[in-house]
Parts: C-alpha cells; sequence; structure tokens
C-alpha cells in the first residue's frame, strides 16, 4: 500500500472556550496545521472531521470558517475514537491514490454543550443502574487490584504523572502537578477513582495535513513523520467477560497495526494512550502487548513510564492532564507524537525517540458493546 | 485505480415503523444485502455507516444487531448526503486495496425523533427569520417560473410523477398516486410548494455490499453491477448567488464522477435525483448538465421523465413518493440503480436501462452554507 506521512500539525489550548464556538476551534487547529505544513487552504484536497456531539456538517462549518469550500469534506463519529478514525478515513484516501494532499480534523466543544453530568441514554438500562463508564472503569480497576495485588494508590501514581506531564505542555487543559496526596483526597467518583483520575471536560480541535509519498517528494519536507500502520476495529467491552484486565479489541487493533507497520511491540520507544480513567492507561498499554498483563501499574511507581523513563506514556499529560475533547483527542495523540518524533517537544521531549503509538478506544454502543479501537503507529 | 463493484442490495420499506429502532432497521437492511450477494457475515471485512440523528455508535449499534462485530465501523455524518457519503467511503477503501468486500449502510429512524416540525438550529439567523429548507426551495421555484416562464401546475407535476412511480414500489412511503388537482389544493408550504411537493418525515434503512474487482471474480456473481465514479464535494447553496436556479455544487460533483467513470451526460439512460422538494429534481437534473438549463419541468410534462419515457427521473418515486429517512437515502439511490441495471425492478422497470446515476445533496452547514453533494454513477 502507498505510503503515507503527516506533514503539518495544528491544535488550539485544551480546556474551557466559553467565548468560542467548535468551528472556531476547528478553524484554529486547521490554519496552525497548514502552517506548519507550509501549505495553503487551496492545497488540500478532501478532508475528514471526527466528533461527537457537534451536530450535523460539523466539518463544514470548521473549514468553511478556515477558507476551505468545495474540496470533499466527511464528517465521521466513532465516540471517543472519532478523531483517530479520521486519520484513518484520510489514510485510506491516500492508499487509494484519490488524492495527494488531505486533512483530519478533530474538534469538539463540551463546555457549552454538558453543563451538567453525562446523562446515560435513557434506553441504556445498564447505564441507568450504575454502569456509567466511571462505573465501569472502577469495577475493571477493583478486579485489577485483586487479580494483581496493587493498591488504589499505585493506581492513582498515574494520574500523578500525567498531571506532571500536561504542567510541561503549554496546550493542555491542567497546568498543576497533583501530589498523590491531592489525588487520594479527592472526590470519590467510583470507588477506587477519584476526580483527579476522571478525564475532564474540555473543548479543543487538533488537525493534521497528510500526504502521498509522491507528495512528500514533491514538496521536499524533511519535517514529515510517516504513519506507518493505522488500524480500527469494533467489538464488545470487556464488562461481563471472564477477565476484564484484559483488552482483547485493543489487542486486535494493535495487532492489525503491528501488521501493517512491520513495527512490532518492542520497536517502540513511547505511547500516548486513552486514558479516560487511571486504570485505563494501564489496561490499554498491556492490552497493546507493551507490557506484560499485571505490571504495569508497578511499573509506573518505578518512574519507568516517566517522561525520562524506560518507556514514556502520555508525556502529553494524556486525557487526564491535556483534557479530553472527545473528537479531538486522537488528533491531538497524532500531534504530540509527530512533536516527539521531530524533535519539538520542548520541556517534556523523550529522547531518542524514533517509533510512536496512538491508542484510542470508544464508549458503549449499547449496554455493555463497545464502539471502536484505533492503534496509529508513526516512525521518525 | 481499483474498479469497485455493487454486489449486493438489500432495503427496508420506507414510512412510519415506530415499534423499530433505527438499529432493527440497519440490522433488517445488512441481513437483506447479505442474502442479495450469497455472502456471510463473516465475509464482511469492514462497514461504513451513514445517519444524520441517530447518536453515538448507530453503525455499531446496526451491525452488532445484525450479528457482525470486530470489524472496523466507521459512522460518517452528512447532512441528506449522508448515505451516499458512506458509499463513497467504502470504494476509497477498497480501491486502497485495504479490502476486498465491505458494507455501506444508510439508516434514519425519524418519526420517532421529530414529532413536529424540524426546528431549525437557534443560532441559524437566516433560518430563524424564515430561510428554512421549504423557504429556500420555494424561492428557488419562484425564480425559475421567471426565468423560464413556467407556471407551478408545471412544478407540481414532477410531484404527481414521482407519486405516480412510487406507488408500483413495494418498499414506498407513499402508495396513492395523486392527481395534480389533489397536489395544487394540497396545503400551500411556502408558495409555490403544496404539501405533496415536499418530501415526507421517514423511517427506513438500505445497504449494499460492496467488492473489488478480484473478490467478484473469485465470487463469480454475474448479479454486480458496476460503481464506475463515485464523487463527493462541498460548498455554497445557491441562495444569494447571481442564478439560484443554477446548482454549481451538483455540478462540479457531476463533472468528478464523469470523469472518474469516462461516461458523459449523454451516456446516461436514467437517473435517482435528490427531490427533497418538487422543483429540486429540475435543479439537480439539470445541474448535472442531463438537460439543459430551464427546460426540465416542461419535459416533465411532456412525459420524457415518466418511466416509459426518453430519460426516466426517480422510478424509485424519488424522496417524494420513495420517503426521505435523510441518512438511508443516497443508499436507496443507489440499491434503485442496482435494481434497474439488474432489470429487477418489476413493474416500475426501465427498458434497455444500462447506465444509471444517483444524485444526492445535503443541507445547510449554518445560514445559506451548503454541506455536501454527491454522484455516484453505475454501469450495468
Amino acid at each position: 500500500m502507498e505510503e503515507v506521512y503527516v506533514l503539518g500539525i495544528g491544535m488550539t489550548p485544551f480546556g474551557k472556550h466559553p467565548d468560542k464556538t467548535a468551528a472556531d476551534l476547528g478553524a484554529e487547529a486547521v490554519n496552525l496545521a497548514l502552517a506548519d505544513a507550509g501549505v495553503s487552504r487551496q492545497d488540500i484536497e478532501a478532508a475528514w472531521v471526527g466528533h461527537v456531539y457537534q451536530g450535523m456538517a460539523m466539518g463544514q462549518r470548521a473549514l468553511y470558517a478556515a477558507g476551505l469550500s468545495g474540496i470533499p469534506i466527511d464528517n465521521v463519529e466513532n465516540a471517543c475514537s472519532s478523531g483517530s478514525t479520521a486519520i484513518w478515513d484520510a489514510a485510506m484516501a491516500l492508499r487509494a491514490g484519490a488524492y495527494d494532499i488531505v486533512l483530519a480534523l478533530g474538534v469538539e466543544h463540551l463546555t457549552n454543550l454538558f453543563r451538567g453530568a453525562f446523562a446515560p441514554d435513557p434506553s441504556d438500562v445498564e447505564a441507568q443502574i450504575g454502569l456509567t463508564m466511571p462505573g465501569i472503569y472502577a469495577m475493571r480497576a477493583q478486579r485489577y487490584m485483586v487479580q494483581y495485588g496493587v493498591t488504589s494508590e499505585q493506581i492513582a501514581q498515574i494520574a500523578v504523572k500525567n498531571k506532571k506531564n500536561a504542567a510541561m505542555n503549554p496546550l493542555s487543559h491542567f497546568k498543576k502537578p497533583v501530589t498523590l496526596e491531592e489525588v487520594m483526597q479527592g472526590r470519590l467518583i467510583a470507588d477506587p477513582l477519584h476526580l483527579h483520575e476522571c478525564a475532564p471536560v474540555s473543548d479543543g480541535a487538533a488537525a493534521v495535513v497528510m500526504v502521498s509519498k509522491a507528495k512528500l517528494h514533491q514538496l521536499g519536507s524533511s519535517r514529515a513523520i510517516k504513519l506507518a500502520g493505522t488500524a480500527l476495529k469494533s467489538g464488545r467491552t470487556e464488562v461481563g467477560l471472564a477477565d476484564m484486565t484484559v483488552e482483547d479489541l485493543t489487542w486486535r487493533t494493535a495487532q492489525t497495526a503491528y501488521e501493517q507497520s512491520g513495527v512490532g511491540p518492542g520497536d517502540i520507544d513511547f505511547a500516548e494512550v486513552h486514558d479516560c480513567f487511571s486504570i485505563a492507561e494501564a489496561l490499554r498499554v498491556e492490552g497493546m502487548g507493551l507490557v506484560p498483563h499485571g505490571e504495569y501499574v508497578a511499573r509506573v511507581g518505578k518512574g519507568e513510564m516517566d517522561i525520562n523513563g524506560s518507556f514514556p506514556v502520555n508525556a502529553s499529560g494524556g486525557l487526564l492532564g491535556k483534557g479530553h475533547p472527545l473528537g479531538a483527542t486522537g488528533v491531538a495523540q497524532v500531534v504530540e507524537l509527530v512533536k516527539q518524533l521531530r524533535g519539538e517537544a520542548g520541556e517534556r521531549q523523550i529522547q531518542n525517540a524514533k517509533v510512536g503509538v496512538a491508542h484510542c478506544r470508544g464508549g458503549k454502543a449499547q449496554g455493555v458493546e463497545g464502539t471502536a479501537c484505533t492503534v496509529n503507529i508513526l516512525v521518525a
């Protein structure tokens, strides 16, 4: 298949943007990505736009606001994997030879939309009786604790690490590190998960300009990063399965990305993974086969997943620290990978980063049925 | 680019389905398409699902209900072009060589969702002061009447033709022909458009199984129809432009489909076009260059666009007669093209149909900004 590259990246600050619309945020990310790629609006041949709750024609509103019109614009949704699904679609179009330079945008404005808690769908009986997202991840954390003999304090260290990283990311929602004591004294959302262990409600957008190999040669940029593998899968959540600490969906998705890229788990230097809750980070890294099952949490405590550790995870701050504007998240992960692989991550730069992986996992379709998982592998 | 074929088609009855969910309807269409293609659930490698208002993970809900899980599932939205955008994406993936057999589904359950009128977005100032969809098309009809010297009765003939065709379609929302008098005596929605000249609020789903050329040869089916061209574009609506009877977006999209397929306007035998309002049918057929500007309405009066006429349009009944479950519409058009090109359209069979075109046009992004247009060309 045709090789695909990320040429330019753009990202708004994540956080609360009461004075901006989703279209404003989307346009801002697009303009930043175009500038970073060194291309103009007129160069873009097609665009895929991931979001969850922004209503009809979100992509058109954002792209028209950025001065792009006329081209194919496709709005895609896959819960928390919406942005990464947009990248997956964009890569497909480049590989088809249909276009040579395309855009993937992820965008979400949540704070104007959800003023209270996320209300579960009335038809979702499991959620109505408590099987909400925090409920599901709390159950999985409890099981992990029993099965692998770790404490809730050890799990909470994931939040401490990610908020420490976020404090070094100028675009993150949270700018203040937290201590383990602060996490443990925080409000208990679903035992054992405290407030700091749950991703916030954020606004934001992120965009990438993607090109074919031929286009890259024509443009001659030295800052492009290869998207070596991109995979999307669907499947059940783990609730009710034999072992809910094992992410079969994550493993199947990663396997496809490994096969496509020729990169194995042992070749990967660092990861951005879907830490919607502290425990989720452990489940994802283990799910991709990057750390043996049951070992992740203990290793975080030893500093191995710190930016200067042997396998840095969520150097950007992750969802817990950088924020989680649903549709933007998957694209923002790829933006971080590109920054790290270019050596442009500033204070939080990972040394000798050559191969990075981004993992996204989308919610529930109904009851315990899962939605979508994506794995993107980038190689410097 | 790799050749792409429609191997199997499936469609639920369009209309009111108070006892079914969107997932039920989607699963029904998928199962029909699989049976028609002669393949099993396990054969499908990926799926794209178009809908507008069905919420998060619609595709997963429908496909899981049909027993498909694990594969990549992508939810796409492009207003009234959502279903045809799913086809466009699916074709891209086949052309990329990523898969050999995929599914495109369009689905919408509107009657449980909208019990009153469609309320315009509060931020859409133009709509708030009357520039709703009926308002826009009424203005365009008025302009057409002045510019080309036709009457509202002549435009209303389009509704008479399409409801007559719908009466011959066992899956259509409306089963009863209407006379010109009945149309003209109907409630005036936006002068000159009467109730029968506006597409209804419908529920329904339609699905197609699509395959690569290699897969088709392997399966050896003789009922597959070639998707020779598939195009998607975005752009402004015509309100406020110099001539709002001319659809620049439709023309640009059709041009791309013509170039891709090697089929020109003169080669096309029949069309399914987006007749969300009676006048819209004229604007689309003229927009694609199939009939000179200003001539369409008069020609309908002469019977040229009847099923036994020289250029049949909306033999299925179109949106006016077959119904308009938004996301399902674009896929249902392709289902009709395949039926006609296979010679399986029964009572409404078009004689010597070899090349057909399907046209969809999606609403407003904001104010007068348009969303999406798709053109699919199928060749027997």
